[in-house]
């Protein structure tokens, strides 16, 4: 069986606007991630493992278009574009930066590559994509605490990746859904 | 936080007869486990970190009434309930004697106390159950290959239970599934 520690790895986060991504961003850092960084300097079968870990933003799909319409009516199509425009980016900003200030503390003190990725379209979608295109070792997501109505409607897209991705993927909770 | 280093760890790995339940267990010892146990000897934080593995077999449910009715017709009541005994005391046997293979090597080289648990009932019932009573840090469980239709007749335990448990779920798929 090839390892992760035999030749480093690859561990990719999905984050969103929620806590519950986040805690699972720092949950991985503190009990997946720093465990195995700290092997590079105590053995040699270790010299070489390394960890990157992809952090990746899938944007939320556009609005639908009647709602664009109506806005397009009342302030005018440039407007409308440039201002969705314009969240989007502050969105993707926001995100990142939480994650980046959650990881900053680990890849100071540790042999950590971290790299942003952001995508757009269906989150489940972009996600087992790129896992399959990263050629990722592990899956990590948190788990929104939705309720009935809302997972009905809008299904669980962590355990809808863990079903399709081929590698591990872990789902963590955030203790104040549990 | 409170992290899974700095108190040691307990992780409960749910086995069965499968290959891919066999696979989870050493996929989580290479890449999980081991990680950590090495940190016991290379840094003073980490100097209380042991990790406790919990191989959780759940013995499947009794056959329905019917099937046993005609057995005993057939072969004598007693008959019929020893051989059934037998062979489930065989099962459990024989699994626990492959997980204890796949341990031994870690077991005599790292840090890692493994402790063997037989239950019995509705696997999702009895592991969500024991997760939740030894206050695992981690649920690890394979992921079956079953078709459609087998997989819409008896669902998916694993999915089930990381829906359900209120730890961190690792779903490892095999290789040959992926």
């Amino acid at each position: 069986m090839e390892t992760i520690r035999s030749r480093g790895r690859k561990i990719v986060v999905g984050v969103d606007e929620s806590e519950e991504s986040m805690y699972a961003l720092s949950w991985c850092l503190n009990n997946i991630i720093i465990a195995n960084s700290h092997q590079t300097n105590y053995h040699d079968d270790y010299s070489n493992t390394t960890t990157t870990l992809v952090i990746l933003y899938v944007k939320p799909p556009p609005p639908v278009y009647s709602a664009i319409d109506v806005a397009e009516y009342l302030f005018g199509k440039n407007d409308v574009v440039a201002s969705m425009e314009e969240y989007s980016r502050k969105l993707v900003e926001r995100v990142m930066s939480r994650a980046e200030a959650i990881c900053i503390n680990y890849t100071t003190n540790f042999n950590i590559k971290v790299e942003k990725k952001v995508g757009s379209g269906d989150a489940r979608q972009v996600i087992c994509g790129a896992v399959e295109k990263l050629g990722a070792d592990m899956l990590v997501m948190g788990s929104h605490d939705y309720g009935f109505f809302k997972r009905a409607l809008l299904g669980s897209v962590s355990y809808d990746c863990a079903k399709q991705v081929k590698c591990p993927v872990v789902v963590v909770k955030h203790p104040k859904n549990s």
